[in-house]
């Protein structure tokens, strides 16, 4: 695991982190791969807010992992900032080798080095694995998350 | 109910929202009224930044109520923007009057507005009132919060 390295997205990386998120059992069935449009746009929209880290892990030329992180300002807790993971994927050849545990920790060091008083995530109720896998790292899964689909 | 707004917030509101923020079972432990300055700080970087909305629900001059809205790009779901509802306070003299629901409302409406395919929040596994509202106004518990503090 020490031959990868973890650098912020760049656009001609869309196609390798939107095909690992299709790869996956809930994400088959919300993706679009063959129409890399919409995806482009978003990109663009992440690429330009300061509080965005669209990030991958990339070994020998190949994307391995991705994952976003999002710092976000508030008031409460003293007017902390805390920061959000969402879209954590591991390339199937990669998972169980370690480098989900090194994308997590690279994110909660981010967060530190932004000022954050904390990190979260929300994890479907469904991927027990994963909710494992986080308290592992020191998480506490002490909340509910909620959503509610607008479309 | 039909006789207070909800508007954006401004500085003058903050010792207002600090002091919803403070008066909660697990607020209290986590805030600093008689200290301004981190909230001011806080509320200038929430101010300057578009993917955040923070408001106030106010009627006959007394602010009742608080909310943050936070809007965040994504690549996943065909690079869909969601949103995350944050600092919900209601004042003391206002629970149960409704007010909650119509500021869920207005965060679910802007997040139409702006085109968000998801809004989602987290609750305090200890909340459980906060919880059944949630369900009743449509949201789902589908997903495990987890969260690491870092200080």
């Amino acid at each position: 695991m020490s031959d990868f390295r973890i650098r912020r997205a760049t656009a001609d990386d869309i196609p390798d982190i939107v095909a690992m998120l299709a790869d996956d059992p809930l994400g088959a069935r919300r993706e679009s791969p063959d129409d890399p449009a919409p995806y482009r746009a978003a990109f663009e929209t992440l690429d330009r807010d300061p509080k965005q880290r669209l990030v991958v892990a990339v070994r020998d030329g190949r994307t391995i992992g991705t994952l976003q992180l999002t710092l976000i300002p508030g008031l409460s807790r003293r007017g902390a900032t805390r920061s959000i993971i969402e879209a954590v994927r591991i390339h199937a050849d990669e998972r169980g080798s370690g480098l989900g545990t090194r994308l997590i920790e690279w994110a909660v060091e981010e967060s530190r080095r932004e000022g954050c008083v904390l990190v979260q995530l929300t994890s479907d109720a469904t991927r027990t694995d994963a909710h494992r896998f986080y308290e592992r790292l020191g998480f506490e899964a002490s909340h509910v998350g909620f959503k509610l689909p607008l479309v």
